[in-house]
């Protein structure tokens, strides 16, 4: 038994891989592989139909979105969002939480005039900013939603009439939100939506319409819209894990079941962590993920030795981002609550032996 | 029992699904799947390493040329090579054989100037130019080495001093040439070399030292080399899928092996259609593609027989592009000569009863 606490790609549910399993020999009953059948089929067509079907629904988007299955990840939004509707006249804010926001904000600055707003960069992005201004003249706020390397997530969404685009690759699907505040949402599936090598986008159909003329096909949101995200073959396999992935999600119950899941594990994880002395949780407790967990121990020693025990119970993926050191236990929609479990009792464990 | 002439995403061998659909179970005896491991774990990156290397030992690549696994498909690659490539002040040359060399110089006449030395346009594309000339003083020569839809191929390489830059996503690792003479390939994988969303990039070392700076980094081919095609999250499970065909084409024989079964797949198909007065071959018989057969009927109401009769008989992808129509037989590496055989007897039973 293995429990996978990777930080992505990471787990997906146990029906979801026997499911797509099966689909590598025969598909839906064809007598073909999922990964050998043609994209422009009603097969194919269907599975992405009710994938972006499944995204609307769970997310509960109202009419004005649209639901992009893109190629790449959430790295390729970094330039592709300003790309389109960025421009040397306009100005874009971006807070700047950590690795992945820095990067977004740099790719930004080839574009347009880029204002951080804000940045926790001073304590090692151990904290969410607040009370910073956005401007009012910015084209959009980009901001991270969850901050996977350094393990704060923002609970809240910002306050203000700039349009919003977030980069929710590691805590999309995770806790209830009204997405529809949001004019772009960007992220990499393969966290909570599927599998790696495919890349989600929402956005709204009026902001679309101020999107920069001219750019290359592949880079331009409205030929992917004008195209059902097929202007050219899509990531189909990659897709397909999509979609199983998200009837899963509705038939546990949607968001709001998954939330409650997710905090229950959130909670148990941390005040067990509070409770023993020989961890530390460097994140400023209002900021912490309900996604990923990062702490170190207080004796870097101890660290090899904890590791390797969690190594011996088959837990896999606990090392820190080497930005950050110490371990990450990432508690995405599909980890189990008996893995969280597991690992508490394993740091109870260690602690009554170790801590003195 | 299913015929499967897909043009791409297109059958793929047997065994190759059988192991991935095992690896979606338990990859490699960890007790994971291959969907939920991480990217940046030894078990990926000997994945990762062994397809490069495959990929060399299997197009006979010198020591100047890197193998990239990128995102995206060829038509990520229409853009991306004259992006840095190209500039105002730099001229390609383009030869416009069909659909898809058409779409890459339209994107390129972005980014550069584009000089089309020759088209087929005139005809359909159904043959492939000669006697053009080369500028001298192009930056590159871009060329689809198979035209998918047209079904025409280019059997020999242009002697040129000028870089030589090829789409072959439809016939890559299908027949032996000297690979070391592109200064640049690309292919979308999903025909011959593994599942769709990946793209294979080749580059000359040497060349890529003449790209152009300040690029968004996810498309900077230098960046990705220095990063060993790991500058983001990589569509890990695709990778796997050209891993296991790439083996699967060593332990054959290598393209030498692949290439005798190709010519005799597209020698048994072409010969009987010659033969039976009811079909006809609109491409030029010195351009056909051992890939992609294309062929109509001189009596359109009859096709709509033949395809109810492929169908019956368990044969799929066998509708013809709709700018081209009639019939298109796809004979991937991966197609069994019986699949051949097969729709061959069924054209000859067709021809017998309908022929007059």
């Amino acid at each position: 038994m293995k429990h996978n606490f990777n930080a992505g790609p990471s787990i997906l549910p146990k029906e979801v891989f026997e499911e797509a399993s099966r689909a590598i020999l025969n598909f839906n009953d064809t007598g073909l592989s999922i990964l050998e059948i043609g994209h422009r089929t009603p097969l194919f067509e269907s599975v992405l139909n009710e994938s972006v079907a499944l995204m609307k629904e769970l997310m509960g988007l109202d009419a004005n979105k649209e639901v992009l299955f893109l190629h790449g990840g959430a790295s390729t939004q970094f330039f592709q969002v300003p790309m389109n509707f960025l421009s040397k006249e306009k100005k874009a804010a971006y807070l700047d939480c950590g690795v992945w926001g820095t990067k977004a904000y740099k790719e930004a600055a080839q574009f347009g005039r880029v204002e951080v707003v804000a940045s926790s960069k001073d304590k090692n992005y151990s904290y969410i900013p607040s009370g910073y201004a956005i401007p009012e003249d910015a084209t959009y706020f980009h901001y991270t939603t969850n901050n996977t390397i350094e393990g704060t997530q923002m609970h809240h969404i910002p306050d203000t009439s700039v349009p919003l685009v977030a980069d929710m690759s590691s805590d999309i699907l995770s806790c209830s939100m009204d997405f529809n505040k949001f004019t772009f949402i960007y992220a990499g599936a393969q966290k909570n939506i599927g599998a790696a090598g495919v890349n989600i986008v929402i956005v709204d159909k009026k902001f679309l319409q101020s999107a920069n003329s001219g750019l290359p096909s592949m880079l331009d949101y409205r030929q992917h819209v004008e195209n059902g995200s097929m202007l050219n073959t899509p990531p189909v396999f990659a897709i397909y894990v999509c979609m199983l992935t998200l009837r899963w999600l509705k038939k546990l119950g949607g968001i709001q079941a998954i939330e409650r899941l997710n905090n229950e594990k959130a909670n148990l994880l941390y005040t067990t962590i509070e409770e023993l002395p020989v961890f530390h949780l460097p994140v400023a407790k209002e900021n912490r993920s309900k996604m990923n967990a990062v702490f170190t121990m207080h004796d870097a020693e101890l660290e090899k030795v904890f590791l390797s025990r969690c190594k011996e119970e088959g837990m896999v993926g606990l090392s820190g981002h080497r930005s950050v050191g110490g371990f990450r236990v990432s508690m995405y929609n599909a980890l189990p609550l008996s893995s969280v479990v597991a690992i508490t009792e394993l740091m109870k464990d260690f602690s009554n032996k170790y801590g003195s």
